[in-house]
């Protein structure tokens, strides 16, 4: 019998124990398991259910509190954790097909539980199988179905010890030889090493290999794809002239394995390069469908664009763990109060609320956008080729990545330091989330890199409109309200009350003016640049700081902000949840258009003192609306304890109960050091070794 | 012979070997070495010398790559580093009352090195030992002795596990006992077991525990401190009703052992009451110099200052170390350029320079500030009881912290992403700087919290000022610019050219009118909140968030700018350094200042589109000019290679042959991992556990 929605343990939604967050809860202002299944819809929800029981069940995922596991444990741990989910096997073809969410649902998972598994498990099968069977052929499905059944263990090496922003500049080179019909697999030096590659560290026997290609006659034709054995499946024992490694212990994802690899000379078939953009002759002839080699090298890098619609979605995850934990812990911990002997749960500061809450409004709404976003893109991979809605898509992932990826980064200190010292201890897992979300801002691209190619998509579209009289429009309809660009800029702030202030609609207007006067003042400054006699080059660079990179982000945040704002409009919207719904659209647009308060005042838009004191307003007034549905909200989003894996995060709200009990559980809690003589034996004769000095 | 100033490795200041940043180096507008001399003067420079040579000479200090230490290990080798400490005896009492910067300079020397060391000998010696010593009397004079021979090992218990940041809350108790002239120490439960009290959880024989005091009458005396045994120094097993244990692994510091203890009914004898505040005679009488409480409170807790001051100059610490880092790096990483061949450092692009040189600049000015504090404290600790001076250290103290934490937390975490991949790896330190300066803003109490005291300070003078017509004047004249508050809400920012812009006399300028704009507004607050019916309690918590937290950070930049920039412009500056301080002064100034931009404009001190479009040119001006002499201020405040322990942030800049062999030097680097068979042997069955889901 398949399980209700309410109810017991075997339920879809069990109800949460009770204890001392009871009475938040019962404050709430609507039902949690109502929205959640609204959010999330009972297909998933049950997938989710059944990911979360299998791994709590096994106990191989068991958590090991203070193991304090080596590098070595950890990964080999990790590494039985994921073969397991290849037994377990909870996706096939078919459910994908039905419900693409799944897949991210997976990964998300997977995450929550651990990066390590998630990312290993990911870059195996969605980067390294994926890569191969989108920019291969026929030819090369047989890896394809190994890597489905792990007879091989994959990775995607592009990064290099000396490149990694700058992928065209890539060393590692690829030598035709037609008198054997090979390629010639090479690493110059040491700095063209392939590094920093996941799963390449201790586990993969393939890597997809970027490098130059060169023909024999000399010429090259710049970075392809091909995969490269570098280690023997029997023995994980390195190929011949392959020096792979690992590179050591990093901040965070410390169960995946990353690694560098040096070769010399590595001859590997023909066929073995990815020939979807570009293939050579038996003979020695290249043969492509590109005509030139940027838009060859754009087509081969394409697949980069997922990558940073996933880690949109990491980072959503990230952030939904850590506020969970901090606004469980604020609801419980008590301190100071209006009497001495009364005290109050750190919640009911307003400046506890403002901390915090806001970023519980953000995880809503970037989790809307990163769902809606990883949409588009399978409609895009599902559509024929359609180049705008490719542009538009690779504009969305390369500011959302940076949006999402330091707003978790922002927000989990931020519950860390809400948390105190509570917070800084291991076992409540603030840190690892931190540490596991860091690589977030950095891979697929640094974030400050990133954002320029979304400003160049503005910019572009706005110089194709002067040049051309085209219309502001895409498929997507992000760019559409440009349109109205003059008119817009010509708008003011003129609410006058906080509670008009209390709808996501409000700083949707305020967001549109700001993107036109950002796209106008960073046009005009570019301009200013080129004319001054420098090169494009230089003139780029001297507009990122105050112009580009504000445009990209305030852009993104209108984006995500429109969506929130109609989705939490819909007439869909079952109406017990419309208004705890829409006060979080509100929030994260209000506080995220807070941090551009100078720029609205400079460029006019906002005038005396009463429009930046409205909006402060307006953000407190919401927190505090907020503040007694915030445990309900924090039950939406949270995974179940064993997957939080918090102490102080628990649903029982048992804060002090479930602390203590964790940290009788570490090893040698009570024990007396090993080391006791060094203190009690052997003392110090103070200043013995001073005339040493 | 005394070493020289400049020349070889003996010297004062050797010559830094010769690389690839050579051509940054070339470029300095200013010597390093007589920046160097001039900032610290020889005395100290000798100093540091001889700790970091020292221990650079010595194996135990030898840096441990890789060795992957558990926490059992790594505490023992923290416990024999610091024994070593004592050996070598670096400062004896007359060095410290001829030069009382020299305490800091060598926690700071230690830390440098390693955190976990720093803090455990800070807690034994000048936590625990000075605590002993200020709190006690004649009769404990005896724990000093031991504590400085290390026949005792100390720390310092105040927090429990259910109070942190509401110190008076504690519950541990102390009864009075006339009969057997003992008190009884008792934990009434876990929830008030001594919770995160470092050097407590493996080390510590003693401990300064806070408990409050009863009286066999009933009476309750309030929080009190008495010296509890909790360990025999003979065996480091727990003395009869003690359970002391470890709290166990936390985000950062490692080698220090945080540890709780629960009191079962522990007796002490009577003279174990540090007496300072408050005594007990024989029979059970009550007898302080204090007439309430609240006043003994706070008398027994003015050691607390101290403890904000120096972290002020650990956070200080880390981002020197941080920035040094990120700088060298950026000075000699290449990526992208004007052509396809030539790709240039990316110091050399403004988002780097933005990204990275403020917080140098913040540096310097942090450094300076916190020194100058630290001799303020100095000189109250030395004059007789100085209300008004306390009072004023005590408000720059509780701001001072809060603003160099976070300024070290976020200048370390963009080092880490300003050095992308290569500051996610472990080996480059980065995440050690971030995880062990995270404390720093959560202990010796919540910077949000703290941050009360300061704007309580200010608001109490105002207060003062309109009730008594008292004047704005304080001993060290931070607050005396108030004298001239009507006067300076008048003025307007009046310059109108970037070159007028570049001096840190303009930013000071606007601090003074922002500081009375948000004196006057969060004063009305306040009494508005008051006049609505609120309690105390709750008015003071509604004025929070966008009043009294910005009035305290912003008078506290304003102190930290006012006191650099008089440094930078004094006639005692010699003239070759004159420009690049006084650069780095305006650059802190106006990059701190900038993040207020919004309320410059909403009071009227800005106006129009030209003042905050100065005010980012002239930060950009500034990275501009201060870019080539990054290295040059970097070679000032970074330590020796081996105490800096950085591949990429190395004085001879071969940043990638640095990193490649501190890869090499890992454990396992290249080894098949040991669970090879897991992969090679044992294959998964595909879906075989998928009936089981």
């Amino acid at each position: 019998m398949a399980p209700t929605v309410g109810g017991g343990d075997d339920a879809l939604l069990p109800d949460l124990p009770r204890g001392p967050l009871d009475a938040y809860r019962a404050r709430a202002s609507f039902s949690w398991k109502e929205l959640a299944l609204f959010l999330e819809g009972e297909d998933l929800l049950r997938f989710k259910k059944t990911i979360f029981s299998t791994l709590e069940n096994d106990p191989l995922f068991a958590r090991s509190r203070g193991a304090g596991l080596s590098l070595d444990k950890y990964r080999e741990l990790n590494f039985l954790r994921c073969k397991r989910i290849f037994e377990y096997d909870f996706l096939d073809i078919e459910d994908i097909l039905k419900n693409p969410l799944k897949v991210s649902t997976l990964i998300h998972c997977l995450g929550m539980y651990d990066w390590s598994l998630a990312t290993k498990y990911f870059l195996h099968m969605l980067v390294f199988g994926a890569t191969v069977y989108n920019s291969g052929s026929k030819r090369h499905f047989r890896y394809v179905k190994q890597t489905a059944t792990m007879e091989i263990f994959g990775c995607f090496a592009l990064t290099e010890l000396s490149h990694g922003s700058n992928t065209k500049a890539m060393r590692t080179t690829a030598h035709y030889d037609p008198s054997s019909e090979e390629f010639v697999i090479h690493s110059p030096d040491f700095e063209a090493a392939k590094f920093w590659i996941g799963n390449m560290g201790k586990t993969a026997t393939h890597a997809v290999v970027f490098a130059q290609l060169h023909m024999p006659g000399g010429q090259c034709h710049g970075l392809h794809p091909f995969i490269v054995q570098i280690r023997d499946p029997k023995t994980l024992l390195p190929m011949p002239g392959v020096m792979v490694g690992d590179i050591g212990k990093k901040l965070g994802q410390n169960g995946l394995d990353n690694g560098f690899a040096i070769f010399h000379k590595v001859r590997i078939p023909r066929q073995n390069l990815l020939n979807k953009t570009g293939d050579v002759t038996p003979e020695g002839t290249y043969v492509s469908p590109f005509k030139d080699v940027r838009q060859r090298f754009g087509a081969s890098l394409g697949g980069l664009s997922s990558g940073r619609v996933s880690i949109i979605g990491m980072s959503v995850v990230n952030l939904k763990l850590a506020i969970a934990i901090a606004l469980r812990f604020s609801a419980t911990r008590r301190q100071f109060g209006p009497t001495e002997e009364e005290e109050v749960p750190v919640l009911e500061y307003q400046m506890q609320q403002w901390r915090l809450l806001p970023y519980l409004a953000a995880a809503y709404a970037l989790d809307y956008f990163s769902k809606s976003l990883f949409l588009d893109l399978i409609e895009l991979q599902r559509g024929a080729r359609q180049a705008e809605l490719g542009r538009e898509i690779h504009a969305l992932a390369s500011a959302g990545k940076p949006l999402a990826s330091w707003m978790a980064q922002q927000g989990i200190q931020e519950c860390r330091e809400a948390c105190g010292g509570h917070g800084y201890l291991a076992t409540n897992r603030l840190g690892d989330l931190r540490d596991d979300n860091d690589p977030n801002c950095t891979y697929e691209g640094d974030n400050n890199v990133l954002l320029q190619q979304t400003s160049n998509y503005l910019l572009g579209l706005l110089a194709h409109q002067v040049r051309d009289g085209a219309c502001f429009q895409s498929p997507l309809k992000t760019v559409d309200f440009l349109e109205a660009y003059p008119d817009i800029l010509g708008q003011r702030f003129e609410v006058s009350s906080v509670a008009d202030c209390l709808d996501s609609a409000v700083p949707l207007a305020a967001y549109k003016w700001l993107v036109c006067y950002l796209l106008r003042e960073s046009s005009q400054k570019l301009n200013q640049e080129r004319q001054s006699g420098g090169s494009d080059f230089e003139a780029r660079n001297s507009c990122q700081v105050f112009h580009c990179r504000p445009l990209a982000l305030a852009f993104m945040e209108l984006t995500v902000v429109q969506r929130f704002h109609q989705y939490t409009h819909q007439p869909g919207v079952p109406s017990p949840l419309r208004a705890v719904l829409q006060r979080l659209s509100a929030l994260y647009a209000l506080w995220s258009l807070s941090r551009h308060t100078a720029l609205l005042y400079r460029g006019g838009y906002f005038c005396g003192e009463q429009a930046g004191r409205l909006l402060e307003s307006a953000v407190l007034a919401l927190c505090s609306q907020l503040k007694d549905d915030a445990v309900a909200l924090v039950d939406v989003i949270a995974p179940p304890d064993f997957v939080l894996d918090s102490p102080i995060g628990r649903a029982d709200g048992e804060l002090y109960k479930n602390l203590w009990g964790a940290i009788l559980q570490e090893g040698n809690v009570l024990q007396r050091a090993s080391w006791w003589p060094e203190f009690s034996a052997s003392k110090p004769v103070v200043g013995s070794l001073k005339s040493k000095l």
